[in-house]
């Protein structure tokens, strides 16, 4: 029985569902880079006393990711909302090892 | 005056952050062309009469970023909520464009 016409992916959804993977994937293993980096980062912070969080740092992040952002052509409120969520769990991940002195 | 002791920041961070820097550059270009496809994806969606949400294939999704995740070394909660962070506003572009016959 064929699906209703209404739920059936056209043809060029689906081609553009294989480019949208691939960037995911490519995502993802930024993303798994980005954070050994922060990783080691933590790592530091806590051997020097360091905070966990550095406002100072988040604001340049912000102001060059927004300009970055606008280069592309992505949401510069998309950017800082995605900025701020993956900076939220850096600094959990400092907290911890601060804490716990290993990685969470 | 010198900084106090505590706020001076090693140089082994330093030069990590211009890694993570390069990587944030690179995640934001991602980023942006991963919504120029959604965007097109949200266009035939509208025109075609698809709902904006596509359970079955977030759920498809899910699974194969969660084991590249596991690959990567990425923390797999980590990376289903960075999924649902980037799903919800494709979303709400895609419900945007079906209701305004306009990109946000």
């Amino acid at each position: 029985m064929e699906p209703p016409v209404s739920q059936q992916i056209p043809q060029e959804i689906l081609d553009i569902r294989r480019s949208i993977d691939n960037i995911d994937g490519a995502l993802v293993f930024m993303l798994a880079e980005r954070f050994r980096l922060t990783g080691r980062v933590g790592e530091i912070k806590a051997e020097v006393g360091l905070p966990p969080s550095d406002p100072a740092r988040e604001q340049r992040q912000t102001a060059r990711l927004t300009a970055l952002a606008a280069e592309a052509g992505l949401d510069v409120a998309f950017a800082e909302a995605f900025r701020s969520f993956v900076t939220a769990e850096v600094v959990r991940h400092h907290r911890h090892i601060a804490e716990m002195g290993t990685k969470p």
